[in-house]
């Protein structure tokens, strides 16, 4: 609950009607009513604002609506996140370490912790002020946990790696299983300690059952603000880099380094030792096996710009009618050379 | 154990011979003895009949075979799999909260449900009679669990979630995870509160290590008898029809539907916000980024309809001979050119 | 800690140079100092070792290099491998069984076992001698786990499992999962019970999130050796040969049988009921349909021989080019065809 006045100054915007109006959730515009704010990010629901009945409507600047009271800010869609998570979203009271729990008598807890029955914490790991660990998360020795993260249920966290602040990860994920590591001895394979760690910076958010292994040495490491949807899979050694978006099932092999603002697609596979350049967008099920110049959308298997795949799709839904095009080309020219030659 | 009468009886089929002769297993034809049952279900293994030594088999009708007690039904698969299920699968006598499970006191327990060591139920979650939660197996808050489940290890369910009655979930699934939304601010990424929940209809199976993803509001929706392979993903807000089939490794992005009926191989890859019609089939791989309409068999990335993607294929690789030909026809039209502008 | 002359032993190699000299840690040839040893696997690096403090390289015969002493090898890489290993993997003492596990008196535990918190352990469950479980590990009743083996965090193993000795687990897989079969009834899908188990024999290594389904009957089962990257599917009834690798996100459908030696690159999928031979490659995201024969190199959706697969690539993205001479011959011969028939 708060009143229009005060969401305006949460999220920087400007009040065009009642500011003292009291605002009790947030809804979509078919539905929200009296109390309750709602938002329009995409110019084609503007023909929906003259109808509601919701008290408030967060908005771009440069529309007009009198009946009803207008939060304007630039980006609606933004000022919409911010206004659910302040109207809706309750951090729980912290609970400490709760019965059912086991936490090594050498791990160092930081104030206002909460650690669910069934967690496991071992020796000299690290839990920061205000983190929360939901029922069963297993965290190694040594583990190093920051501030005020959401680690979710089933999470599973090996030895030594390191979670920066604000940090959430969706039940089920693994942080720093082995690297995939093997020397041939000509018959078998002999495994390779992967020595590592996984380090993740602040705000990245990890998704449910994404498995981000460790480095065979060093650090594989997810950068400031990335977020990782589920079920991705991250080789070790793998630097992805700052507020990059993994969509769900993708695959990064061993080494490869990912620039900031890139988005990969979903089930999109990257090869070992690649480099993909910053800002750059990859179409999903795309097979990347060469570097990617930064600033340019790619896709495709073997991948290629974005455009050229349009083309080249099309050329292959097409093949059936330009082999037959090419089959009469050839009767035709069967026949020219007839006449040719008989003269 | 069971004579052939009473099977006959479960499975809605017909005896031809000793109806009194007692069953005590399946068996498969080729090692079926004495008290065994067996079943024919593909044509090509009829041969094998005259030679088993099997108390009866399961058999289509119009095949007569004097020396073997049969029990004749129009699918003798699904009969197969009704004996088997008859004469070997019995479930757990129940035993309640064990030792080692820590539920809520606000939680709700059906009767004769089995919650098993390691297991966390959370404050206001209800547990349909004779459900059983496998060791491991995490119920956040407010979640609701109809009767008769399966909820095998290790299972995360997080908070206001629903399933049905008779849900099977295999261990590891994720049901109810963030939905994967972000509010772009120019360089970073906000994250957007997915008030949603997950909503899996009676019958339903889950995989192990699906994930399942909250709706951003509303509900992610998995209707009746819906039966979901391994490590598939489904995002949020997406709903996915009565009695479809998503092979293993699928991922559904955002807001698409699936109909009814349909199947989606193994690794397909839906964009978000497509509709796919009832009865349609997608070969295993395939790309779907437009909607698919009822009823037809698509194939490919972008798909097409699968007859097409077979000729296409061909197509692509016959497309080095394909140069060579259209090398070969532009040297015979410039030896022809030749010819006739000399003259 | 070990000497030179120690380690030539464990590797099968020869000391030139000062085999008294002690080795504390392997290090990376830019940073390795005096008391660590470092490794040159590739001939691009040795340019590095007349500049290395190191007191020791792992190196290739046929090399000299008089300041530096050498431990001299055919296969330097699996010598670090092995080195690396003596001096810096240690197994932690054994714990027996850890407060906050939970295993049934009908198990049968081997000596020197650890079963870390949050473990449940089942009716005559066999845990051999040596072996560890981590924290929240589910051994469901009846399952087998050989000796010496490291089961990793949340490993989830359903009922009468193997396991043999020194099987490595990464933490979340899922071991015996219910195959994926249904039986169609006209309308809805009718479950088959999955009877059979999962087989998993000595020196396997299974990845983060993998899901290995039981079989239908029998035998679903992983042969020696062989090695399972994060994410890998497999589904009932498949068959691995032996020293095997299976890259991450892999999908191997029903009843297919992998030979020995193969390696399947990332995101791979394999139809139901294919047989591929012993000593095949298989490229990354390709899509096997139908058999493969032993000892080659194959890529592709269907996938082909991978030269025929390069050509092919390079064709698809050439077709837009293509179709523009294909368009500039049909106008030639259409002027041809006005010259050759006006005279």
């Amino acid at each position: 609950m708060a009143t229009l006045n005060e969401l305006a100054e949460l999220i920087g915007g400007k009040v065009v009607g009642d500011g003292s109006v009291t605002i009790n959730r947030m809804a979509p515009i078919d539905t929200a009513g009296p109390g309750d704010i709602t938002f329009i990010a995409n110019p084609k629901y503007l023909a929906k604002l003259k109808d509601t009945t919701a008290s408030a409507v967060i908005i771009k600047p440069g529309i007009e609506c009198p009946g009803v009271s207008l939060l304007v800010c630039e980006n609606p869609y933004l000022g919409f996140a911010k206004v659910l998570t302040a109207l809706h979203v309750k951090r729980p009271e912290p609970q400490g370490v709760m019965e059912g729990a086991f936490v090594s008598p050498e791990a160092e807890l930081g104030a206002d912790v909460t650690i669910h029955p069934g967690c496991v914490v071992g020796k000299k790991a690290r839990i920061g002020r205000g983190t929360i660990l939901y029922p069963g998360v297993v965290v190694y020795d040594g583990v190093q946990i920051g501030e005020d993260c959401l680690i979710h249920a089933g999470v599973l966290i090996r030895e030594q790696c390191r979670l920066g602040n604000r940090v959430v990860v969706q039940p089920g994920a693994v942080i720093g299983s082995d690297g995939f590591g093997f020397a041939p001895d000509g018959k078998s394979y002999y495994k390779i300690p992967q020595m590592g760690i996984v380090g993740i910076e602040d705000d990245v958010e990890v998704g449910a059952n994404v498995c981000i292994d460790r480095a065979a040495m060093g650090v594989t490491l997810i950068k400031r603000g990335t977020k990782i949807d589920n079920l991705v899979q991250i080789a070790h050694n793998v630097v992805v880099g700052e507020d990059t978006i993994l969509v769900s099932q993708v695959g990064i092999a061993g080494s490869s380094q990912v620039g900031n603002h890139c988005t990969l697609g979903g089930q999109v596979g990257v090869s070992g030792h690649i480099k993909i350049g910053d800002n750059t967008m990859v179409g999903a099920q795309s097979g990347i096996i060469s570097d990617l110049p930064a600033g340019q959308v790619f896709s495709g298997t073997p991948s290629m710009p974005h455009k050229d795949w349009l083309r080249a799709s099309a050329g292959v839904k097409n093949l059936p009618a330009m082999r037959k095009t090419i089959s009469s080309l050839q009767k035709r020219i069967d026949e020219l050379e007839k006449l040719v030659k008989e003269r």
